[in-house]
């Protein structure tokens, strides 16, 4: 009596989720301490001080209305034209209020985007291992197919000869998730020009527009003062996707926005369906109070370094014992290789040391692990010994 | 490049939206104290005290990650305990947190219920003329069809007789809004009474449960202290979609939830369902801190005196002048009977006064237009002389 795919979709819990509550039920056994839980990708760090900041001057300085009131559809201008502001000079380009579209969150942005771009139950979608795995319920729900490019294991970036020949006259967009997770990966210059110059001339070949799709989240959580590409600099047909969940430590408030500039071909008409599918899905608005808030924390970040802090040791922690692991450049995740082919029987063992690590199959990278570091430093300290015990069952 | 059924979806604004931007426009001309705008449902009366003394408690007594952190998908415990605990002894029946899902406002509500409820694309909702615009727009995109029932505009009910025909074994549901948009009317014991048994007696013949939909933002805005039933208690098997946009005047910050009993027929599929369908939207989950909020302000609701002072002196001010009203019970809005059959025509002569007015078209009610309300007192003194002169053109 009701839809089968929702109910499936509803029933089946993410293996994420039942690793978390596994952990509390195992923490009411073993005493908390002593459960080492790196599942989940939930800050940990505050969100910075502006955001309590701008909450009080909000609700001292405004009329109720004005704070809890409906913005626009697509987004209350002012913010909009700040966030234009902002992002034109960080990035060096020239963007206008019109080109952003307000969202709930990076899931809001995707599930939006995907509908505006979907024309026919053929359209393809191309996701690239390791991706976050709601990308594939999120291209379904929009009514089109998924193709997954396999890992490069080598280095995380993409390999360029298998996306070439997964791109058919039925491709209509490439989601890409760089910093990424779960490999904690940043795509180097060098892999978006070759993505930039297959994307040119696949579009060429087909004589249609490819969408790059650039899902951002993590954009600003990066180390050893990498900097982050402008991902429309290399490549014009390219719609952001971002949220503030990760950068201001604000993922329950469900904040973010697309971003459509100008120079992406039919830029008009993706912004006026995107402004559709947003109505379509039920989002009438983002919130209206935290799109002024993120207004009045443009540029600021949760405090990057205590996550930087948590990666070296962990990182340096777990290679030192043999473990072989990702180079993390961004975002809160490790991504190790299992020492068993089988990264759901290592997960499996690592509970025996109440280690709660999320195998990759998920993924669509299956022989890895990830360990989300975005916890509490003690508790990595705390688990070293564990990691220790986990990896000697292989040696 | 585009979906063409967002990209017409986002070109076409809604009727309401045009007079807005007309209102704008035309108050640069004449002065924004002579135009007499109608138009929106946006509330005026503020949030009550209890928002902003809850926000500032909450920043004061918690912590970053416990005000804007992820909660579960289906909405934080704690919160949904205080809720059942709330609407259980408000309106004396059994309900416990795992009956309620929390979403982003109304519109997420009915769209993530309608796609949990979705089989088929053969599958009907039926929603009764004048019924809030957006039905038709969750029905299609949940891949359903929508079917119409003509307005009873002799008392603005039901007519029960076109609604027992209009059941055929496609029917998934039916969706009321009582207290009205537009009509501000409040379905009666007895039309309840008589849906209650239509529906039984339908789900008898096709051996089927026919799910009762109630969209109640303003469940709670109703005057002359006029009980409002509760639905369940009449029709076991009602889904109740709720929202705090009106009630707290939180329009803005998209809060609300999906109560599905026990005593609901299938009550666990669907739940289950609703949590795949909210996940399939890309709505992790309902904003974190107005979660929160609403749970410290359960029971509470705007100041509705002010929005009964306004409905008083406009009913009473236009009946006077000659204009059938439909006596509005709940809601912010007042019906009336365009004095010439077409009501478009209708509200573009009320534009020659600066007054306006919606007519009633897209609400599947043509001949009669929506006043709204939730407006500043001042501006319906202003606006009386406009009304009058306006009748006075079919006089």
């Amino acid at each position: 009596m009701v839809s089968k795919e929702m109910y499936e979709l509803g029933a089946k819990r993410s293996v994420i989720r039942e690793l978390f509550e596994y952990g509390k039920q195992q923490a009411a056994v073993v005493g908390k301490e002593n459960v080492f839980d790196f599942s989940l990708g939930n800050p940990t760090v505050p969100a910075p001080e502006c955001v309590k900041d701008a909450i009080l001057e909000l609700l001292a300085s405004s009329r109720s209305e004005e704070i809890h009131g409906y913005t626009s559809a697509q987004g209350d201008l002012e913010i909009r034209r700040g966030l234009a502001d902002y992002m034109s000079n960080t990035f060096n380009c020239q963007l206008k209020a019109e080109n952003f579209y307000m969202t709930c969150g990076a899931a809001a942005s995707l599930s939006i985007t995907l509908r505006a771009l979907t024309e026919s139950p053929q359209d393809e979608f191309i996701i690239i291992a390791p991706y976050f795995p709601e990308y594939q319920i999120f291209i379904r729900c929009a009514g089109a197919k998924v193709v997954v490019i396999p890992a490069d294991t080598e280095k995380f970036q993409i390999q360029m000869s298998l996306l070439e020949k997964a791109i058919t006259p039925n491709t209509k967009g490439i989601i890409i998730n760089s910093p990424n997770n779960p490999s904690g990966v940043v795509y180097s210059e060098k892999t978006l020009k070759a993505l930039a110059d297959l994307l040119k001339k696949k579009s060429t070949e087909y004589q249609k527009p490819l969408y790059l799709i650039s899902d951002e989240p993590y954009r600003e959580i990066v180390y050893d003062n990498l900097q982050i590409p402008y991902v429309p600099a290399y490549y014009e047909n390219t719609i952001i996707c971002y949220s503030y969940s990760k950068s201001l430590s604000l993922p329950g408030e469900r904040i973010g926005y697309i971003l459509v500039a100008d120079s992406v071909e039919n830029a008009k008409d993706i912004y006026t369906a995107i402004c559709g599918a947003g109505r379509s899905l039920g989002y009438v608005c983002a919130p209206s109070m935290f799109q002024k808030i993120v207004l009045k924390c443009l540029g600021k970040t949760s405090d990057i370094e205590l996550y930087d802090a948590n990666r070296k040791l962990l990182y340096n922690g777990l290679s030192k014992m043999g473990y072989q692991c990702v180079n993390p450049d961004g975002a809160f995740y490790l991504f190790v290789k299992s020492p068993e082919e089988n990264a759901v029987n290592f997960s499996e063992n690592a509970k025996k040391f109440n280690l709660l690590i999320v195998p990759g199959d998920d993924f669509g990278c299956p022989g890895y692990v990830r360990i989300s570091y975005c916890v509490d430093p003690a508790m990595i300290k705390r688990s070293l010994d564990a990691f220790q015990k986990l990896i000697n069952l292989y040696n």
